[in-house]
């Protein structure tokens, strides 16, 4: 027999007392104890503390509670004190059904000061989680998701601009939503919320411009999810929109970017706390929350990013558990590398702070989102820039109207477009006198560079001719945006300037 | 008021009775009837039918069922008769134990004649989930994952050749693993089995060698996890390896699908059918089974290959759904894409079909491998090509032993290496005699292109000079290795020659 030998001296067994109080496995393979599994009883943890909470309160929680346990800033209804809510009376149109949504409230926030002649607005649209406060406000001191962006003398400078961010419709604090009370029933929509799509969610806050008489934004700015908003604002309202900057999204969900969020809707509806969506009187699906916030970080970051970051560094040994300075570790089927503790705490943080239902809507909105015009004419919608009878006469094929469409002499066709650009510039045509901003980052798994420089051919054989573009390089993937306040920032700068 | 004017006619709402036929949120916004959610509610379905069947069963189901319900080849234990099982009376040594596994059976299948000196044989080492049925045999007609490879005139050619293929240690195919029933409990191992190993897999496939009387391979081959036993095998047994064959696999498991296996186990092992890994008197968590293998698929293609595949095309509507032909369909929460419909597929079709705690024991073995120096330093193995003196002394800092490493004239350095690239080849050094093919594909996502550079530029820089490096091309990610007969086939074929 040739099995290698054993090299080093025989390691020491665990104590019986020591295998107990050690994860999974750690045991000696006949050991008759059964292996603890700290990252799954963690679930059953939550649950527990969840449910004594939830005995303790008086009555069964509102809706807002799903969303006020994270860090974010926490929003009492009906009188909410950090933020505003314009409710309009009126039913807004939407995009997948000829019933309209009755009437809604939409949340927002200001930063500066707005012009006498109104037009220094700019319309901050958000990605799929992040509430109305991008930046800190007197009524909320929180830092907000885009803190070091937005401010007097920062890229969005508030010296100049007047900036105003909204929740999404669909979303969970403080916009109509699935968690929403529905006037008809008094009970909140849950999953009867009608399917919503970007152009939806840009229709609503083109109802609060109207209200604060805000006639033509100076720009339309958004990233991720936000710059497909952006890009909707343009091609809903080509005539009060100034300019656009779209950062690090796309005008036409990719298949991948769709599988990776069916992925997280698949586990977080999979959670028997789902319950179909009905679980406003009850708990939240807390489990599937977490695991779908771990996917979904895997899609934020880069690979390069984590070999920098973590490498294959094993996670610090808590002192409760018995290993002796220097010696070699068993590993454990819970968490070993850092990695996995980080998509752990990612997770974890991330699972009672926003609610379930609104992720699920608002990443079925991204999915939904696609600017082609053959995609586009099927929709209850149009854009005001263009005569219907514009789009009606180019409906059949797209590709077989290239007449539709041209390119500028500086910008020449791009090689190997992929077969639909032709369709993308035809539906993406509104946009042509926009200037717009496009920037993307190279290590971005989920919205690719390949989408950004689609979208910049498309506005471009579109007939736009004051396209930027920009590429940047990196690591930071996706979260790119959140962090990179001197390329990202410089870039929006200049491009407001 | 400005919101976009509706530019279609009144779409017409499904009736009440459509309504609850269809799925989720075809419902007008008001209707008092409750959605549907059909890819939720197969999770239930599938619990009842697997109750039923388990409630027909006059005795608790063996583990074998566990794997005995999907395509793969069907085992019948302890009578195999489509496969062999050798079985090793004696102790596998382990490395993160002391204690060894008492003794073990390993299945495997064989193509070809051993010759007369036994100087033939090529070891096929599979991926994650596959059996020792590498192709179809005269006991089992049954196509195997790789077909089209393996046989007379075909890539690995058995009029030449002697094949033999085996199931992993830690695998549910007919060798031990956490299914298998432990001696001294007379009860399945669950998660009491210890963490295995890459090398402890290829330790136990040499002692089958051992028994059949094959001192020498012509070729170790393997892709994906079979290419990191490859390459374990050569550095356990250099004397006994002719040649290596690498196909997508890595020497240093990388954080990112660190990650994406962690997500997996993470949605198996929440699922509360799993109970801790102690599920084989009850139902098996194919809840949980089903999500990992849709994440799973996630990463064995390619963005650019669904983008040719799916686009963004809708999935068929059943006749039993409401839809005149031509008129725009309202999205639900379930799948609309094909993209999702595929996922889905995938992963019904796998929940049933392979053991939920061998896809947790064999992914941490793929996460856990790591040949750099330092990492290997740490285990309980050895290199049987390097005296463990040599090793001893090249110990404390590798990178801080330029002396130990070189690379051929041919092939310089590459540029901005890795900064463990040293390590790592000061790890593989036991491999520098044996002739490697390392072969990558560029749209990998799981195994990337870099790699695959990097395990060629380590065995360059340990003093390999015959490694043969080459890149595919194409859009089928990490699955090309299972469908390029051309390009994949070619390689080896020429290689093996």
């Amino acid at each position: 027999m040739s099995l290698a030998r054993l090299k080093l001296p025989a390691r020491r067994l665990p104590t019986r007392a020591a295998c107990v109080r050690l994860s999974s496995t750690a045991c000696p393979p006949s050991s008759p104890n059964r292996p603890l599994f700290p990252c799954v009883d963690a679930h059953a943890a939550r649950e527990s503390r969840l449910m004594a909470s939830f005995a303790a309160q008086s009555s069964p929680h509102t809706p807002g509670d799903v969303c006020d346990t994270g860090p974010e800033p926490p929003y009492a209804r009906p009188n909410p004190t950090s933020y505003h809510i314009y409710h309009h009376r009126h039913p807004l149109p939407l995009t997948y059904y000829s019933t309209p949504l009755p009437s809604f409230d939409i949340a927002y926030e200001t930063w500066g000061t707005l012009s006498p002649n109104k037009d220094n607005v700019i319309l901050l649209h958000t990605g799929l989680s992040a509430s109305s406060h991008a930046a800190s406000t007197p009524a909320n001191s929180a830092p907000g998701w885009w803190e070091n962006f937005i401010g007097p003398g920062k890229p969005i400078d508030t010296n100049t601009f007047f900036v105003i961010c909204t929740n999404v419709i669909g979303g969970c604090y403080g916009s109509t939503g699935p968690s929403s009370i529905e006037d008809a029933t008094g009970k909140p929509w849950a999953t009867r919320f009608p399917i919503v799509s970007i152009f939806d969610m840009v229709n609503a806050q083109f109802a609060l411009l109207d209200h604060l008489g805000v006639q033509k934004l100076y720009a339309s700015v958004g990233c991720s999810m936000g710059a497909m908003q952006s890009l909707a604002a343009g091609w809903l309202h080509p005539q009060r929109v100034g300019k656009i900057v779209s950062i690090s999204g796309t005008a036409r969900s990719s298949p991948s970017a769709v599988a990776m969020r069916f992925a997280q809707r698949s586990v977080l509806m999979a959670d028997p706390n789902w319950n179909n969506g009905f679980y406003y009187d009850g708990l939240p699906p807390h489990t599937g929350m977490k695991l779908a916030r771990q996917i979904a970080t895997i899609t934020y970051r880069s690979g390069p990013e984590w070999d920098q970051r973590f490498g294959r560094q094993l996670r610090p040994l808590p002192d409760t558990e018995e290993h002796p300075p220097g010696s070699p570790r068993t590993p454990v089927l819970c968490p070993d590398l850092l990695i996995e503790t980080y998509l752990d705490h990612q997770g974890e943080s991330f699972c009672l702070k926003y609610d379930a239902n609104s992720l699920i809507y608002i990443s079925k909105a991204m999915d939904l989102f696609d600017m082609t015009l053959s995609a586009l004419e099927s929709l209850n919608i149009q854009s005001s820039g263009v005569h219907p009878s514009a789009l009606d006469s180019a409906s059949s094929d797209p590709t077989q109207q290239p007449h539709r469409t041209s390119h500028s002499k500086s910008h020449p066709p791009p090689v190997n477009p992929p077969p639909y650009l032709p369709d993308l510039a035809a539906g993406m045509q509104p946009l042509k006198n926009i200037p717009t901003l496009v920037l993307g980052v190279q290590s971005d798994i989920l919205f690719t560079v390949e989408q950004q420089r689609e979208v910049a051919d498309a506005l471009r054989m579109g007939g736009n001719e004051n396209v930027s573009y920009y590429e940047l390089g990196g690591v930071w993937g996706h979260d790119t945006f959140l962090i990179d306040v001197l390329n990202v920032g410089g870039a929006i700068r200049g491009f407001l300037s």
